[in-house]
């Protein structure tokens, strides 16, 4: 089955201890994207300036993401980010962001995209995640993102809005924020009462945490030695996770677990280059076989 | 068979966000040796003052704790700590310590502790870790504990004790201060360069990673909703750990792989209420059933 996303496109700067990137293409919808298309189609809905490369576009497609939703702005330029880790490669600060054309992102569905049954409301203001599912015919799985800046500005809005999804996806001091639980296991909880029928609580270097009807677990990164730039980790992780679920067309809880395995998997891909170069290298074997070795890792006799 | 611990012994008062206890029984090996009693004899070598209350050798005694080590000095006063754990239960301040009979410790072994096959140095000067190795007839394995105030003061006599050891334990943070690498794969590798045969870097509520001939792994912390006071986890895990390796006269890579389950799931239940107060609730039978969840937990289909 395929697979909506709706997010940012952006160009990204990167400082990192030991290298720099400037310019190079980034944004959660394009991560997300390139991600999930080891699984599955893409129909992607962005925005960008006059200013974005052809050879992006191409890029996308060649993976077989439908761009027919990315809506190029004439005269203006496209969302940018500059950002600057700090040496536990955990933590970063933002540089400078211009949100230029993002600023009044109105995402409008192309008429073919509206039957997708596997929807992704990246990390966007409540207000405008909510204007996609207007859109959307009986999606089969609704899962969004979201972070400190909507809970802080639009909580009202996002309440609203995890009522009407599946599932929510957020980072672990974002849970926090949210719910005002301390524990993570108890913010998890606390998301399923705010309406959300999962929850996936996102620790970056330190895996992720499921919440359900069908009970809590937590899941390890994959250890690596070689994380260069942690730009994208999240969005891949949804990536990989949405794009699995899509190629199964399923929303069962042992799929979602496989589905959290892979993404696990493409993000410690991901982390390995900078923007989407190291997952460039790769095809989806490359992906099953680490999940081989991510499964005997967690296999106790 | 039997394992030895060399430790601290102490009166630990601890504040937490909700709620606090004073001069309760703490310390290193008493840690270690209530977790490790669970599944072997414990051989403890410590020093404490007159102040001592005899019901704490009485319980310690009760979980067939051998306490023919324990050294109890006249007129001295017990080691005490005094910390406070911050909101997110993971950080905390140290508000008091007197080492009192603790500064001058010099363990001697009694004569039928000598033999003991398994051997733990609990977090101390590494100028004491070795004059206990010095006692020691032909362990069968040897794991120490260490922590930042020696990699600060006694850098060479640690590298010295590493080289002379199987397995070291230590914390994340310690691992990057040791080995000067951020990126956890690299501090671990880093430790068995420097000698050691197998590394367990300790995360917390993040879990734990292993590294030795046969590999990498990470194992994520049980997830629990009720976390009161995490004073001794470390020291639970370990003694988790070493008791089921003792009580399986084991050291081959499967068995340390379930050892440091059991490890994961004593600390789990330790850190449920103050002191050893969690633990003198459950029996071997509650760790199995945890270890069966845990299993679940991490099986992927």
């Amino acid at each position: 089955m395929s697979l909506l996303v709706v997010g940012s496109i952006a160009f990204d700067s990167v400082e990192t201890p030991t290298d720099r990137r400037d310019n190079v293409i980034g944004g959660s919808a394009t991560y997300f994207s390139y991600a999930a298309s080891y699984f599955t189609d893409v129909n992607l809905v962005g925005v960008v300036g006059e200013d974005w490369p052809e050879e992006h576009t191409q890029l996308l497609q060649s993976r077989k993401i439908n761009t027919e939703g990315l809506d190029i702005k004439p005269g203006e330029k496209t969302f940018s980010w500059k950002g600057k880790y700090l040496p536990n490669m955990n933590d970063r600060e933002t540089l400078e962001v211009n949100l230029n054309v993002f600023e009044t992102f109105s995402p409008v569905l192309p008429e073919s995209y509206k039957d997708t049954p596997f929807v992704f409301l990246a990390n966007g203001a409540p207000t405008v995640q909510m204007q996609v599912l207007d859109q959307v015919n009986h999606p089969k799985l609704v899962v969004a993102d979201t972070m400190d800046l909507w809970i802080n500005i639009q909580k009202d809005e996002l309440l609203e809005l995890i009522k009407r999804i599946d599932g929510l996806v957020l980072n672990d001091s974002e849970a926090k924020l949210l719910t005002g639980e301390e524990n993570l296991v108890k913010a998890g909880q606390a998301v399923l009462d705010l309406g959300a029928k999962f929850c996936v609580l996102k620790k970056g270097e330190h895996g992720a945490m499921y919440f359900g009807d069908d009970g809590c677990y937590v899941l390890p990164a994959f250890p690596t030695d070689q994380v260069l730039d942690p730009t994208g980790a999240g969005d891949s992780f949804a990536g990989g996770m949405m794009g699995y679920l899509a190629s199964q067309d399923a929303t069962d809880p042992a799929s979602i677990k496989r589905a959290l395995v892979y993404g696990t998997l493409v993000a410690s891909f991901n982390v390995e280059d900078f923007s989407l170069e190291r997952m460039k290298q790769i095809e989806r074997q490359a992906l099953d076989e680490r999940f081989t070795q991510y499964q005997q890792m967690l296999a106790i006799d």
